[in-house]
């Protein structure tokens, strides 16, 4: 597994020291433990030590790594509730060329996921109305060198809708859902899934109340729960602090007629 | 969306009453609500009643419903776990044509999910050692139309390995996780994560000391937990009875050396 | 520990077969494992036979035990919760002679577990307005000779309050608690907490602003899981069904002016 | 409610500035929102201002408060594992005057709940091993005025027994559990509850080991999560940071025989 330039690796220390980053030869980083010189570094599993000694491995990110790496200027999907989404969207068959709509773009943190699953045939249609965050997010997918498979759009689509039809799969992380629903519905694919996240309880009970009202039927609602186990010789329990919520998690499904 | 056929279509009549199958205009199922006849089937959204009048939702399935839906001669991996299990997965990059290995096939949920997952271009090798069981689990990827992408195998990899090398990612389900560590070792790209999945803590402590020697490192051990929330109008609350438990999930990467 | 007639003794033979019931040495009971003859139970910690030679220990109950024990003829509050209610409730001193007030009684759960713990100087007012529940309450309490330290009232308090003054902590358990918030800001002594269950988020929503509006500052609302853990060698686990949800607790302390 | 020497109050300014403490009239502290004279401070439920014109209440204190608040020189029992234990004991009859073992007295958080438990005719014989840790325990019990209720001994009882016995509750809180078990079958009495609290789950698999051989039935482990709900107008949701864990409580009865 030569690592070529462009690759994005993950230099990892440990859990909490580590970097992703794309890989070029001539690059140098400085870390708190010392500095990396790559070039050294040719292959993934290698170890690779700073100028101080410290030891770091060459490692292929993990998909949850990626997402949760992005640079932030929002509150991001975590990938506990990243996988679920997917888990529950109708991204099942014909089962590649997806196309899907995502809003809003956030830091790119969820676009990324969608973009690796939809394929290089596939399609992610990403909304955001705000300038600055568009920026980052395309930056950010640009970085993962997915930007063929994503098409931003400055916009708000709760005024005139999407403006793109059809597609698999929707997805609305916005702090007012219940104002998508409808040009949603429009967008969507009958008999397709629309889901969205909301943290707060009177988010999720007006959003559902509008997929009610517009078409949607097999509408659910979760909430995930991550708990890391700590396994250690005579040691093993759950860590002790955790993440006790990030956000609710709403499906539906469009039909035609109720 | 016009349904042709051999699509999988989820006629939905309730959460707790709904029927996956394949499409197909001859056909005529018997559900305790009545008879449907596939003939006035004709398009995804639209609905469709029994003899005896009872409305039926004609949607496109879920990924999580396809995988729950498999014909069970085996426990299989809940949507909640099979989300995650893919998000802490090493299938970020290239981001097509995965190669990944999965022991054993169970009932083939597992399968389903990572055969969409690699899409057409990837590859499947799922091992199992009982005949019976394989049986099954290919049965249900063909009902899915995804044979194309899965290589089943009657072998216990234990012995003399996977015989399959330079994958991508490797996820082992089986009671005795720890005998196939040093097989999925040889078979894994560096750099890339195997995963493993066990009900009881022992296990999850055989098999993680197994990693450590083996050469594996960012080792963690995760649970996930899924609760269903009830919106109604006034009577907003968290369903009453929950999974507690099916598994817990761990992770690690594969170093060249420690 | 010579077991006396009146006492309450839990018949144990595997955590789904046992029987509270109250000592008597003429009594005999029929289970589906056979009849005991209560004439050999001389202590606790023995052991008896039914006459089909099934094995049942002689336990004294444990709290929890009493209070899900009772004849039910309503949702009961659960242990989890009771003891969670009494750590939060401002009856930490003088530490003798509570007085408190619960409302409504139930099937006298709660009452039995308050009983408990006010001690025998101290008084459990219980309201109730449906008077079958009352007199099953009423029963709980005998059966467990707790009723000196009870006094049950047949009256919706709503209309025109307790009637009872000074009190330690008050516990509301009915399904319109904001309809009680006032009449318990009357009785309750200042400075002391309210608490009150409700298995919907709206009601734990009206309940609070009423409580925020009355007079009560220090308001918390939680939520109690319990986890039960299989420790079995080599398959130690979380039992894979749980309770997910009984109801929200909320606890204020009430000021003499905001 | 007037307020007297020596009570224990709590000021409270918000659940993060809050501080408990023994009421005295010539007394004056200062926090960090400004000095409060407590020559102002007549009766429970009432305002004082700080010199800085900051408001608190002075509330009477919940039990979770008084044991929380101790002056900490190990890891406590929190108040959701504390009111749990209560309910899983054998402290249900006859309902006063309870007898029961605490080991180690550790901060003397636990402690504290016990004695507010067991009443003005029961007792705590509290065993700690550490001279610091018992100076410490003792302190925070007699601050609290409870110094009638709880004998304190400096000793190992995995030596040579806790020398008393029939008591009708034990509990163990140490990091060897397993070592504890026998002394404990010697001093309580037969068909009552001894409970044990591990944070690691190879403590309770040697625990339970220990009490299975030893004469103990009905044995039962359990977790308890808290969850905090943020119930505030259009923003209802779970706080977003919990305790995840912090120790596994086991339960069991004493028998004659097995």
């Amino acid at each position: 597994m030569i690592i070529k330039s462009g690759d994005i690796i993950n230099l990892f220390h440990s859990p909490k020291e580590f970097i992703l980053t794309t890989f070029s030869p001539e690059k140098k980083i400085s870390t708190h433990l010392g500095v990396i010189d790559f070039s050294t570094i040719k292959e993934f599993g290698q170890k690779v030590y700073t100028h101080l000694g410290e030891k770091y491995y060459v490692l292929r990110p993990r998909i949850s790594e990626i997402s949760m790496n992005v640079k932030r200027t929002t509150t991001i999907v975590y990938p506990k509730d990243a996988g679920y989404i997917l888990m529950h969207s109708s991204l099942s068959f014909p089962s590649e060329g997806f196309r899907v709509i995502e809003v809003g773009s956030g830091s790119g943190a969820y676009t990324t996921i969608l973009a690796l699953f939809v394929g290089p045939k596939g399609k992610v249609y990403s909304f955001e109305r705000r300038e600055e965050f568009l920026r980052n997010a395309k930056k950010n997918i640009e970085k993962y060198g997915l930007s063929d498979r994503v098409e931003f759009f400055l916009k708000d689509p709760s005024i005139d809708g999407f403006g793109v039809s059809d597609v698999d799969f929707i997805f609305i992380d916005v702090p007012e859902p219940w104002t998508l629903i409808k040009p949603a519905y429009e967008s969507l694919k009958p008999g397709h899934t629309l889901a969205f996240l909301s943290p707060n309880i009177e988010q999720v009970q007006k959003g559902i109340k509008e997929m009610e009202n517009t078409g949607f039927v097999h509408i659910r609602v979760y909430e995930i729960l991550e708990r890391e186990i700590m396994v250690r010789e005579g040691k093993t329990r759950p860590v002790d602090r955790m993440v006790a919520h990030t956000a609710y998690l709403a499906f539906g499904s469009k039909v035609l007629e109720l």
